[in-house]
C-alpha cells in the first residue's frame, strides 16, 4: 500500500539485490524508518525484536533470513543453524515454522552453489503468495462495502469498526481485515475506519491509524470501551477483523476484546466478518473457547505505555500505582454464533464446520 | 477508607476548624497531595480543574464551598456569587446543582451573622449524609458477595469485575459499586478485584486500583478489553459498576465500555449488579439508549494518556500518529434487560420500573 503516494510492501529486496529491507515497526507510528537486513542475524533479531510482527509478515521474513543465511553457509549445516536460529525467535508462530519447513524442504536436496538463489527465489515466491492470497480476501470482503454503500442514498460514508491491527503492516501487503477497506477505497467508495485503539499494545492506535492514514483512508482512533455505545447508534455499517486462528467450527481466535465487539455487533445487529488467510485454520481443534490456549504476557504491557514526549522523544510511562499488579491476558475466542461470515481467499463462507468444507473440502473431513 | 493505615474521607476540616482539605485527585496514582481550601476561589478551582470528582464529592465540595463562601461575604449578594461561582465550574453536574439550591435555601432566610455556621454545619451533613447512603449500599451489596464466598467449599477468594472508579474517591467515603468489596473486605471475606483500566481517561488503572491498593484489597488492573474472556473462563464471580444516571426503566448510564462488560456477563451467566445512590435515578427518562444525551470529549484524552516516566514525572505521551484524528465518547447506556440488579440504599431491587417502584414508591408515579 502507499507511504505518503509511494507504493510499499512490508518486506522487499534492495536495488542491490541481496540485501533485504523491512519498515521498522517497533519505530511506528512516531517515525517511518526501513532497515537492511543482510546476515541471518539480522534477520532473527528483526523478528524476535518485533521490528516486524503478524503472522505472514514472520513467514516473509523467515523465508529471507534463510536466503541470507545461504549466503553465509549453504551447506547441509548451514540449513539446520538457520532453522534452529530462525526458529527459536518466536518459537509459538504458526507461520515461522510453515516458512523454515518449506524453505528446508526447497533446499536440502539442491546442490549447494545453487542454494542462495533457490532460496532467494522461494522466498520472493511466499511473499507473492500471500499477497494473493490477502488481495482475494480483499475483493471477496469488498462485496460487502459495496453492498452497504449501494443501499439507498447515503449522505456519509460506510462506517467499518476494525480491532488490533491485521493490515498491510501484518501482512506483505493488503492485509487481512483492511483488505476489504483498501479495494473500497481504492475504487472511490467512500469508507470511514473505526480504530479500535487495542490495548494493552495500541496495535490500532499505532499501527492501523498509521497505515490507513498514510494510505489516505479516513479514520478515527477510538478507546476500545467506545464500540458498544457506537454500534447502538448507528455509527458502525460493519466489523471486521483479522484472526490469529480459526478453528474447524468458525470460533475464531483473535486479540483480546474481539468477542466483546462481536457481542456487541450481535447485540445491534451490526455484521461482524473476519478476514483470514486459509494457512490460519486450525483443522485439528473444534471447540475454540475450550481448547484455544491463550498466551499470558508481561504485566508490564498493561501498567506501562509507549508514547511520544512533547520533546519528540518515545518513552515508557506507567499508568498505575507502584504496587499495583496487572494481569494480561492477549487474545480471546469469538464463537462462531457471533460471527456473520468467514472471509476467505476462496471466497466467504459462513462461520460453522459446514461453511469451512464447502471452500475447503480438501481438508474439511469430519474430526 | 484506609490510606497506609490511617483513615480517611475525601473531605474533612481542617484542624483550624474552617479550611476544607481535599485529596488532590489529579495528582493519583502518583502522589498523595492534601491540599486546603480557604476561599470560594480554591472551592470552585478544586471543582473545575478536576482536584475533586465523582458526583456525590461535587456536591460535598459545592457546599464547603458556599461555607468558605461566607466567612468572605455573607451578604445576599455573596450568596448570589458564590452560586453562580459554583455553578460555572462543572455545569452539567446534576449534585453540584441540588447542593447549590439546597444551601440557598437553608441560608437565604437566616440572619447573616449565622450564615458562616449554618453553611459549615449543613455542608457537614451533606458529607455525613452521602457516608451513611453508600455505607448502605455496601451492606445491600455485600450480600451478594457473601453468598458466592459461602458457596461450597471455595479455594480462592471472590473474583468482582468493576469499571471505571465507584470507590470511595468518588464519593465522601465507601463509594458506590466498591462499598460492597469494601464491607466484604473489612469482614474478613476474602475478595480480589479486577479493575478495569478504563481508557481513555483511566480512573480504573489509576483511581480504582490505588484505593483498593491502600486499602489493602487485593487487586489486578486489566485491560478493557480482558473482561469477555475473562468471563468466559470463570475467572469473574461478580461484576459491580456506578452509575451516572439510572433512569425509570432501570437502564443505566455509566463510563463507556460498562456496556460491553454487562454484554459479556449476560453471555457467560456472571451476575452483574449497578450500585446506586437514589438521587442519581433519574425518574423523567425511560429509554435510556434513546434519551439520554451522551458527551463526547476532547479527542486529546484518546490521543495521548499521561503517566509516569522512569525519572519520576509524571507527563503526556500521544499514543497515535500526528495527524490521526480520534472521536471520544465518555458514556454508554447498558439496557435494563442486562442487569442483575440494582443495589441502593434502601435494598436491591430489578432493573426495572416496577423493581424501582417497590423501592421508592413516592418518586415511582408511572410517567
Amino acid at each position: 500500500m502507499k507511504v505518503d503516494g509511494k507504493t510499499y510492501r512490508t518486506i522487499w529486496l534492495a536495488e542491490d539485490g541481496w540485501t533485504v529491507e523491512i519498515i521498522d515497526q517497533t519505530r511506528l507510528p512516531h517515525a517511518f524508518t526501513v532497515v537492511g537486513l543482510r546476515s541471518l542475524e539480522d534477520a532473527a533479531h528483526a523478528i524476535s525484536a518485533m521490528l516486524v510482527r503478524g503472522a505472514p509478515l514472520i513467514g516473509a521474513t523467515a523465508a529471507y533470513g534463510m536466503a541470507l543465511a545461504m549466503r553465509e553457509d549453504a551447506s547441509d549445516h548451514g540449513i539446520d543453524h538457520a532453522c534452529e536460529t530462525l526458529m527459536q525467535t518466536r518459537p509459538t508462530a504458526v507461520n515461522l515454522r510453515w516458512a523454515l519447513d518449506d524453505m528446508r524442504a526447497r533446499l536440502a536436496n539442491e546442490p549447494q552453489d545453487s542454494r542462495v538463489e533457490i532460496a532467494y527465489a522461494r522466498a520472493a515466491e511466499v511473499c507473492d503468495e500471500d499477497v494473493a492470497i490477502n488481495s482475494a480476501i480483499g475483493d471477496n470482503g469488498l462485496e460487502f462495502i459495496r453492498a452497504i454503500h449501494e443501499t439507498g442514498k447515503r449522505d456519509r460514508p460506510v462506517n467499518i469498526l476494525t480491532h488490533c491491527n491485521a493490515g498491510w503492516l501484518a501482512t506483505v501487503d493488503w492485509g487481512t481485515a483492511l483488505a476489504p477497506i483498501y479495494k473500497a477505497h481504492d475504487l472511490g467508495i467512500p469508507v470511514h475506519v473505526w480504530a479500535d485503539e487495542t490495548r494493552p499494545r495500541n496495535q490500532g492506535a499505532a499501527l492501523t491509524a498509521w497505515e490507513l492514514g498514510k494510505h489516505g483512508v479516513s479514520h478515527a482512533v477510538v478507546a476500545d470501551n467506545a464500540g458498544g455505545h457506537m454500534m447502538q447508534h448507528g455509527l458502525v455499517d460493519l466489523c471486521i477483523t483479522g484472526t490469529d486462528r480459526t478453528v474447524a467450527s468458525g470460533d475464531v481466535a483473535n486479540k483480546v476484546g474481539t468477542y466483546l465487539k462481536a457481542l456487541a455487533a450481535h447485540d445491534n445487529g451490526v455484521p461482524f466478518y473476519v478476514g483470514l488467510p486459509s494457512p490460519t485454520i486450525d483443522w485439528t481443534i473444534s471447540y475454540g473457547v475450550r481448547d484455544i490456549p491463550i498466551e499470558e504476557r508481561d504485566q508490564r504491557e498493561v501498567t506501562h505505555i509507549s508514547g511520544k514526549s512533547y520533546d519528540g522523544d518515545v518513552l515508557d510511562v506507567q499508568l498505575t500505582p507502584d504496587g499495583s499488579p496487572a494481569a494480561n491476558y492477549a487474545f480471546d475466542v469469538t464463537p462462531a454464533r457471533l460471527i456473520s461470515g468467514l472471509i476467505t481467499e476462496r471466497g466467504v463462507c459462513e462461520a460453522s464446520h459446514e461453511g469451512l468444507a464447502t471452500l475447503f473440502p480438501e481438508f474439511a473431513e469430519t474430526p
